[in-house]
């Protein structure tokens, strides 16, 4: 038998019945009397279980009603900064594989609750005077849709956002900007500008997964850099990096609310980025397009505000901050913004015009600022209690990331726990989440998962995150 | 003094006259009695300098009202076959500047008349169809804009191509069909997915100079392969080039409608070249954009309808033949499919979805076959008229091709004339070709122009072809 006191075996007997979802959050345990009969213990055992558990902080007392499961503890410990040191530059075979094993398992789960994109539903975002604009669009140019489009992106829309650029301190002409499909295809000409197959790339750690996607598609390397979960990718360890690697090409950094951690670099570590790189010849490319979503008084700068020589290259898109049914990037690419404009005239020519025309009316008039000062605030609200909710529910000496706006938190799991387990478990509880195994090439971060805040508060939101914390409290608990 | 009898003297002095432009077709020639009085010479002479230049078909005598300008002789001669052997596969370093000095040469011209396009004007093709299926798609989806888009394409539109498909007897799924922006980036997907930086690709010569753009920017190495304007590529040539480079990864090919050329290869060639690249080990890309346009009774075949190993990448459009203001190609990649989808992700990520459903639903409806015939119909007018229209006015020895479909004519000027001069000089006179030295990286077609036919016949147009002819005939008159 048990060498455990009864009392121990008991609360042991209900820990395993809460992590494994038979009792959920909320629920209520049976009564001291209920306990009592049913496995045939005295009050005193009964009850002493009952104060183990709630000790545990697995349930809760309620004056009168009995004890209330409350999944444990409230791991509020923020993410560590990391350690120095470089990995080798990996040359990624299989990552784009793995990534997209891993995007078509989500895909074959089209009903579960996502976690797991780069947006916020569709209700944040400004959708009738969206639809509205398109609408007069398709009024105003009754060709446009048989009419063929002339190169570099619809004149309203770069205009639009030259102005736009002001903000983050950028003073861009229209001409300077290119419309693309999307940041992503922004960063594939940025990198392809600047660099070519056996290049090796400075990338974040842990990075955007796309960023490693597309650098393995182009035959690239990519040598992570330690980057600080509070201000960015670590000057200190690029130093390094060029020290111990001569053909690094071009450094990728997101400076503002970086993914998925969400740090935003202090002004003077962007200013010595940029001087960095300069001096360096090495080319930076700045991956920005969540900046207008930072809870900031004063809008941040981008990195390329600092560029004096066009050796930045800036890449953004509409797509998290206005519209994520178009595909609306930008890049400005200083000194490469030639061979640029051939390269996506050889991908992909011109992007249609009725998205550029419609995004362009919605940014002119008043509705995109007073959208975006919207969007923020309800980020900010369904960030701040999707963090209170996950210091909750899930295991103790879990671990989260405090980004000063956007809608991702960035989540380290206790142990050594399996953040593809946790994905495959809790697509079968319903749920997507972004497995840490994705966001390098390194098994670093294999205990992290990344969780969208985009999704408002709903009772059935809170039940996910309840069915979510089963998941990982079943397997902290093996 | 001049050698020439003086009636020859007075004719030479007319033909400048017409060749500079002062003189335009359809004008009167000076009256016997006016040249008499004017250039002080006899009757006789007078009337042998007017007979002379009937004889060279400079004029036409009309009976009690003169003689007429008709831009001298009726060249009907149709392209030469090409003569055999193979370039050295070239690096086209440069050749990326060369076209986009050309195109941005171009677009300095907003306002002249544009005979360098791929498409016909907005009015050919079913402009309130497609806005009305474009309103309805945001009626019916009103968070369309909004809300982000699951990867490979709208269900819809995929459905519909894999109907369209069966037309040119492929039996595709819907599944096997991802949507791209457009057959540029099918071709860059496919050709990234089965080759890479130095490897060598056979194309047509001439081909469609966007290949020859994709190639150089993608650090590939193009085989020009001699190509028929009757049949298409020479197989012969093909089976020469594999014996004598062993690097070949790919050949692209335009089967039905070749560009420039317009050639349309016989099934056995179509058969026989799936065979040849299954054998050898060398993937075929097949770019089908015009097909469509063919004027046949029967539709024709997709090379890939002979594919039975998967080893035929199929890319199409429905740029030319539907929408030129929405940019959806769309690719079907055989044994290089979840390789194509990958890298479509990870270029660009998936299309937006409005034009994707106001596509569908057009395709769906009667509107697209009743589009498609008087789509041909219209453009084999054009095409005909045009082709009498340079035939008449330019100078000797102009050779022209005779597609059967489309809206190009390729044209085969006389002599070594230079294309680029005649693009320059006819941009001054407000008319923009597309010269024959992009179409291949040698010089072989450096006389050659493409003359896009997609626009109705009218007066302008008319006068357009005049001022283009008087443009050649100077310059072959030098």
């Amino acid at each position: 038998m048990d060498a455990l006191p009864l009392y121990r075996q008991l609360a042991t007997h209900y820990r395993h019945a809460i992590a494994a979802g038979t009792l959920l959050p909320g629920d209520r345990l049976p009564s001291v009397r209920v306990l009592m009969e049913r496995h045939r213990v005295s009050l005193s055992t009964a009850l002493q279980a009952c104060r183990e558990m709630e000790a545990q902080g697995l349930v809760e007392a309620r004056p009168r009603s009995g004890y209330f499961v409350r999944v444990p503890r409230r791991p509020t410990t923020p993410i560590e900064e990391p350690s120095a040191g470089l990995p080798d530059p990996a040359q990624y075979v299989g990552i784009h594989a793995r990534i997209s094993a891993i995007i078509a398992r989500g895909l074959r789960h089209a009903d579960a609750v996502n976690f797991a994109g780069a947006c916020a539903p569709a209700e944040l975002y400004p959708v009738d005077a969206l639809r509205q604009a398109a609408s007069r669009a398709l009024r105003r140019h009754p060709t446009l849709l048989a009419s063929s489009v002339e190169p570099e992106g619809h004149p309203a829309l770069r205009a639009a956002l030259a102005r736009h650029a002001l903000q983050a301190r950028m003073a861009l002409s229209p001409e300077q900007i290119v419309i693309t499909h999307g940041c992503t295809e922004a960063l594939n000409l940025a990198l392809r500008a600047v660099a070519g197959p056996g290049d090796v790339i400075a990338v974040e750690s842990p990075t955007y997964y796309g960023l490693l996607q597309i650098l393995e598609s182009l035959g690239m390397r990519a040598l992570e850099v330690p980057t600080s979960p509070q201000t960015g990718i670590s000057l200190e360890a690029l130093e390094l990096a060029a020290q111990t690697y001569d053909n690094i090409r071009a450094v990728v950094a997101v400076p503002n609310l970086q993914n998925p951690q969400g740090s935003i670099m202090p002004d003077a570590n962007k200013a010595r980025l940029v001087q960095w790189c300069e001096t360096r010849g090495i080319a930076l490319i700045e991956d920005d397009c969540f900046s207008a979503l930072a809870e900031v008084d004063t809008p941040l700068a981008a990195a390329k505000a600092w560029d004096r020589s066009g050796n930045v290259i800036h890449c953004g898109s509409l797509h998290k901050i206005l519209a994520p049914g178009m595909r609306l990037g930008w890049i400005t690419a200083g000194r490469w913004q030639q061979r640029v404009e051939m390269l996506k005239f050889s991908q992909s020519r011109p992007n249609e015009l009725l998205s550029q025309i419609a995004a362009a009316d919605v940014m002119a008039s008043g509705n995109f600022e007073r959208h975006l000062r919207r969007l923020r605030q309800k980020l900010r609200d369904q960030r701040e209690w999707a963090a209170r909710t996950i210091a909750t529910m899930f295991p103790a000496g879990t671990r989260l990331s405090s980004p000063r706006g956007g809608m991702h938190l960035w989540v380290e799991l206790p142990g050594r726990l399996s953040s593809e387990a946790v994905f495959d478990e809790a697509l079968r509880a319903g749920i997507r989440v972004m497995p840490g195994v994705v966001f390098s090439n390194s098994s670093r971060f294999d205990h992290c998962i990344r969780i969208n805040t985009g999704a408002p508060r709903s009772a059935a939101l809170e039940q996910a995150f309840a069915r979510l914390a089963v998941v990982v409290n079943r397997l902290a608990d093996r």
